[in-house]
């Protein structure tokens, strides 16, 4: 099981993710993506889907038109893990930023 | 354009729609769908999301794992129309509810 991360490891992963921040009251990273339509966003969520299903480890998102929200955390562990950078990472790679 | 549904209407439409209640505070109709897994919930929003993008309307939803919140709603009208209704049976067809 991944285990949680130590204040600095998180200080430092949340420096080498740019546009994701941590969520008030929780130890959770969150990160907005906005697309040029519907197609482009739900075509980045099935990439990032099949990408979380392999890593069995899954986003909680919302989606309103263009518009992604994305929060990450890993409930097993209580907090944040190796598998929320790792996953946060994949998706900045699928949304091209 | 659709047009916004009249409070009879409304009613009339919410009493065929089994599952889905008013959101408080706003013109829109809200349902939760919870599945299997993750493959379950995002295969059925794969679907909803084809069905969606060919009428040109589109959910407010959010998913954590095997769990699909959908909020639905005409930007345009102000209100709930017509494409509400038919896009919350489409979704219930999917959902095989």
């Amino acid at each position: 099981m991944a285990t949680r991360l130590g204040d600095d490891e998180r200080r430092q992963a949340l420096e080498h993710l740019t546009g994701w921040a941590m969520v008030e009251g929780r130890e959770a990273i969150q990160r907005r993506y906005v697309f040029r339509d519907f197609s482009e966003a739900f075509g980045f969520m099935t990439r990032v889907a099949l990408a979380a299903e392999r890593m069995d480890h899954h986003p909680e998102w919302s989606n309103v038109y263009k518009t992604v929200d994305v929060t990450l955390t890993t409930h097993e562990a209580g907090g944040l893990t190796e598998l929320d950078v790792k996953l946060a990472q994949t998706m900045d790679r699928l949304a091209g930023k």
